[in-house]
């Protein structure tokens, strides 16, 4: 079921392109979702920015930069023009201008760009989503100001670690009169499958990560991801709320398998809700085990974060997982991800809650954070948030 | 040339296992290489380590080890023999055994697990390899405790990176009884061309980097890498050098193109040496330019490592280009990988002439820096370095 909807998900972004460019197209073969891997341009053009709606990348790298003192207005214009023309070339194999390594480009590698505004932005700009704000602190955060905040984003995802870190270099290069790296964060995703087939994927606790999001495509999907009302330059665009979460697998790892299950309220081996056998079988929150105790648990994860649980509300997360080592010592983590229309409406109400009373807090702490608007895609001749800046 | 030689290697790498177990081949159909990627299992048996003759994988992580005080050789028997165990199951796609994520380990993404012994190793169980010490200081060297030495490696690549951090997890918590991290590496490599096609790769200043290594499966690569005289244990054996090396691609930029050539000798598109066309196309290191100049510069890179201005001693280079990021900050550069017969023998007098004159000095420090012994390889019903330790 995953399968096929991430799979028409990921052909639906590549085909919404109003040109997939350069020679080569995605493969297309139902029956084969393996020959996937052999021609994989992803156009850069569309309503959309075309990395949100596209699978997890099997590594992408996050910068957050900070304007400089001085950038106005013209600036930010200037640098987004800069920045969609790379866009461009990067997702069509070729090296962004004045690459100075333009051989580590390397085409066919899904590799997409994607580019957001912090708050202080609109500072500049006037005409700011409502809702966008850097979240208020959470009980249970420990936030580092070292991962935390940022006036712009740019994360570029790719099948291919050094085309990411090439691309990331120019793109951070270009942005250089106007804006400097704040921090940089580097994930990787596993969405294939030993038969190489689509899979959801697993994050660090080995628990498959994405099931309950709306299925690309769908009208939920539209309605949970792109902005519709709000400022008019924003339509077609949407939030993503960046939180960098440490996982201590040491503690977790002491648990019986059922106790790590009941946490989720879901099963380890394929997703499937404790109340289910198919990772996308509806969850039955009222069914009780023979002691009486709901097999859902009160206090799991699924279950409060479920939308019927939060009023409807619903987002589409992306999760990168990350390791970061310091001498011996390892940190394994999530680098969450999560889109949405508005931050405020969608988001934050269910993140209080999660604070509130998630089984998981005992084994996750969230220690960055950053909210940024995504404005929408540009189509041949036009450029990222001209609407906004031009 | 390279594409055909190096599929064969990987080919040959597979096909050397007494057996291809779990079910699936590694497809071998020269006409579509690309069809590679769907099965990619590689035997964990054979004369020799798999994962040393097989090509780089797109990821890797290294661990240093340091042994615990008491840890006698029986100790380290036993760890083989755990190690030996993991290994196998890791290598067909199954979890290492005592994982407690084991839904992470994921079959066909041509996972291999790679052990060493470092010299203190060898005050244990005598029988050291000749040579085998840490290599003395260089000029240019600016060696970190926290990147250096170790008695113990374990290092495992596959095409997935979240495949590699589990499998690292599982075969450091087996060691915990005797030995415990002293440094963590990991790295990325892109083998891969736009068209799927295997290629030799690229480093972060752009280079193609592995053409002049001796081919897998001809007889100069067994006399290069293999052990054939020394301690029996040790035959099919090899050693490797492990440095990390910085590479400061900021002031590499400020070059021209051609003055970038000139540094190595070798082209940037393609990788010919300055004075031919084709990938591999032999050095002419008499050639001059109409200024009379050498072509190859006397201090060019790839004169002053050539096999034949070193007394026909040769090395098998594997790289990994590594990022680390402290902050805003990141650095970049190669986890230079090196295996031969004899590290005091092949290794060290061509460290130490690139030391003294290299052209590339100017933009590469080493920083970390450790030497190990990997014993051969093992069959089914036998374990790791069993000939030493058993
Ligand atoms: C490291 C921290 C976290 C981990 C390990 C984690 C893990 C999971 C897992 C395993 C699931 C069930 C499978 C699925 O539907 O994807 C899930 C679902 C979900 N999580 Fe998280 N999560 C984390 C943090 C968060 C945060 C911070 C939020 C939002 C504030 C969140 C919101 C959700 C939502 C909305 C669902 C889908 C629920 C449904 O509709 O059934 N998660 N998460
Ligand atoms: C970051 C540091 C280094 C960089 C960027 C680098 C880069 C290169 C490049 C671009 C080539 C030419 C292509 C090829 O044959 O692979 C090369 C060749 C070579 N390098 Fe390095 N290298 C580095 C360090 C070293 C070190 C430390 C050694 C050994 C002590 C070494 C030994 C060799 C050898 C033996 C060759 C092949 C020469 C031949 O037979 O033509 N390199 N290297």
């Amino acid at each position: 079921m995953t399968t096929r909807r991430q799979f028409f998900g990921y052909a639906g972004a590549a085909a919404a392109g109003a040109a997939v460019s350069g020679g080569a197209v995605v493969a297309l073969d139902n029956d084969k979702p393996q020959q996937q891997a052999v021609a994989r341009l992803i156009s850069p053009y569309g309503e959309h920015q075309p990395g949100i709606a596209a699978p997890s990348p099997r590594h992408a790298e996050l910068v957050g930069l900070k304007l400089l003192p001085g950038t106005d207005k013209a600036a930010l214009g200037r640098l987004m023009r800069l920045w969609s023309n790379d866009i461009v070339a990067l997702a069509n194999g070729r090296p962004a201008p004045g690459d100075t390594a333009p051989e580590l480009a390397v085409a066919n590698v899904a590799l997409t760009t994607t580019v957001g505004f912090g708050p202080r932005v609109f500072e500049l700009t006037g005409n700011k989503p409502a809702g966008l704000d850097d979240l208020p602190v959470m009980k249970h955060d420990r936030l580092d100001p070292a991962w935390s905040g940022g006036d712009l984003l740019v994360m570029v995802g790719a099948d291919d670690a050094v085309s990411v870190v090439d691309a990331v270099r120019r793109l951070v290069a270009d942005a250089k009169p106007s804006a400097t790296p704040l921090w940089r964060q580097s994930g990787f995703w596993n969405g294939t499958g030993s038969e190489g087939q689509p899979v959801t994927g697993r994050n660090l606790f080995g628990q498959v990560d994405g099931t309950g999001n709306p299925a690309v495509g769908t009208p939920d999907f539209d309605s949970t991801v792109w902005s519709s009302d709000g400022p008019d330059w924003f339509r077609g665009g949407t939030t993503l709320v960046v939180r960098r979460i440490r996982m201590n697998l040491d503690t977790w790892d002491k648990l019986t398998r059922s106790e790590q299950e009941r946490a989720v309220g879901r099963k380890l081996s394929n997703g499937a809700p404790l109340t289910g056998t198919a990772e996308h079988d509806e969850l039955d929150l009222e069914a009780r085990d023979t002691d009486g105790r709901l097999v859902i648990a009160e206090n799991s994860h699924a279950r409060l974060s479920h939308h019927s649980e939060n009023d409807g509300r619903r987002i589409f997360r992306k999760g990168l997982n990350y390791v970061q080592d310091n001498g011996p010592n390892r940190e394994s983590g999530l680098i969450f991800l999560s889109h949405q229309a508005d931050v405020a409406g969608q988001f934050l109400p269910l993140l209080a809650r999660l604070d509130a009373a998630d089984a998981l807090n005992e084994w996750t702490t969230t220690i960055g954070s950053a909210v940024f608007a995504l404005p929408p895609g540009f189509q041949p001749g036009g450029w990222l948030a001209q609407k906004l800046l031009g």
